[in-house]
């Protein structure tokens, strides 16, 4: 098992007077530099936050918690936050909910916003992720042109799921993780499968969690194997070989979406998190 | 039978050395002012022949004619035109795609470009359109707000349908249509349905053709049925009036797009094309 590293993240205990709130985020990526909030760049937690602090009246600015921190152009559908807010200021949720959609730009939308259970912590508590990822093989639709990635041979989705269930299970996928200089990139990848759509084939990924850039680079491995270039053995080679190798390209971000985050019962969030918080390390801090 | 009307179209006989081709359109109308070219606004038939002129390496533009002329943010996956392109220009079809394709943006797809059957004409040809309108009634996916129209009360599917319903068939539709000098809103309606998608509610529309305004107009006296704020019969009621009324709103062009346009079989398409302008009048250049 990988070390315990100290990381530099605030401690998740609630402060005095503080209610933490859990929220469902959906936005189209396009015209963000990513969710992290970054000096005079346009971000999802920059926005965010900014229409929770007007919301709410506060006077301070508030700082949001992410369950799938997403790079430029990635999309949400079932982003999940939490907030620590002044029990002063809460008075009806559903009310403020509505205001924060009013504030918040078109490419973002707030579909849930609930007092947390008691131990919640988005990024923490959260025992799995599923993303997906789009990829047009035929004629390309132009209306879906941010949200799908135009590739201009034919893929055989039966080819890419032979090869997507070899790397199904508990495995170091160091060679589809950015090189960091902490911990491990050891992941149980619970589903990897592709269907064939109106807009040609569509990746469905489920773990516990995602290192950075593994999704894109776990996509990067299997389109070879679509085109027949590489046998459907390619993928699993360059999983046990442990690096990153010039034969596989992390792909653009545009075709990837958060669908959704998965919790425990709630009487287990404040175990989960803990053990999680223990055992993690600061790779994780970017899970894609 | 509405009277026939002479207008100022230019007559579709092939010029001497001209060939006529067929092209399939699909495009994203968010950034266009419509189909229509018009002078210093971006417009999809002026990137369209633009694009055309280029790849053909023509020494004068083009005249590009459409299927179903699109109103401003109104989108297209199956748009039809055809074009009259030298004979002396015209090579290898397929490659000059590829090059019409690299010079459009990413807004508008060509997906074929073939030598039009005899007697082919994008627009007078054409024996039906089928278009789809999309609602979100529900949590709205900031992904799809440029094709999807926002709601905010729920909406009822099959009191919409049982609505919809009662305007199939041959009508005078005038009190759908945008006023014009010239002619009838005779029209027949072959499908009007409602169904519930991953998104909210979608409509599909397809008639012999659709006057200006026609779908957007059909969709405004639904969506009270939807919420229960009229009755079933207000739609037919609409109809039978013959009258556009201040209770009937046009609904935004965004959450339209142009599904497919249908031709007769080839041994079809000049005697229809000559039927059609005999008896269709001026009001049928825009049926948007």
């Amino acid at each position: 098992m990988p070390l315990t590293i100290i990381t530099n993240e605030p401690p998740s205990e609630l402060g005095r007077g503080l209610v933490r709130l859990r929220g469902e985020v959906a936005y189209d990526g396009t015209d963000f530099s990513g969710w992290g909030i970054q000096v005079s760049q346009r971000t999802v937690q920059g926005e965010v936050q900014s229409a929770i602090s007007t919301a709410f009246r506060l006077h301070a600015p508030v700082t949001v918690t992410v369950a799938g921190r997403t790079d430029a152009g990635v999309h949400a559908r079932g982003q999940v936050i939490h907030v620590d807010i002044p029990e002063s200021a809460i008075h009806d949720l559903s009310k403020t909910l509505y205001s924060i959609n009013a504030l918040l730009p078109d490419d973002i939308r707030m579909h849930a916003l609930t007092v947390a259970p008691e131990g919640f912590d988005a990024r923490f508590s959260a025992i799995a992720r599923r993303y997906s990822y789009a990829i047009a093989d035929g004629p390309f639709d132009p209306l879906m042109r941010h949200f799908v990635v135009a590739h201009w041979r034919r893929l055989d989705e039966h080819a890419m799921n032979e090869a997507s269930e070899k790397l199904l299970g508990l495995h170091d996928f160091t060679s589809f993780c950015k090189k960091t200089d902490f911990g491990t990139a050891i992941r149980t990848l619970q589903e990897f499968s592709w269907v064939r759509t109106d807009v040609g084939v569509t990746a469905h990924l489920k773990a516990d969690a995602f290192c950075h850039s593994m999704v894109r680079s776990l996509i990067g491995a299997l389109v070879p194997v679509g085109e027949h270039k590489q046998p459907v053995t390619f993928p699993r080679e360059v999983l046990e070989r442990r690096t990153r190798g010039s034969d596989v390209v992390t792909m653009p971000g545009h075709g990837l979406v958060l669908e959704q985050v998965y919790y425990p019962e709630d009487s287990q969030l404040a175990a989960r998190a803990e053990e999680t918080r223990a055992l993690r390390d600061i790779s994780e801090v970017d899970p894609l």
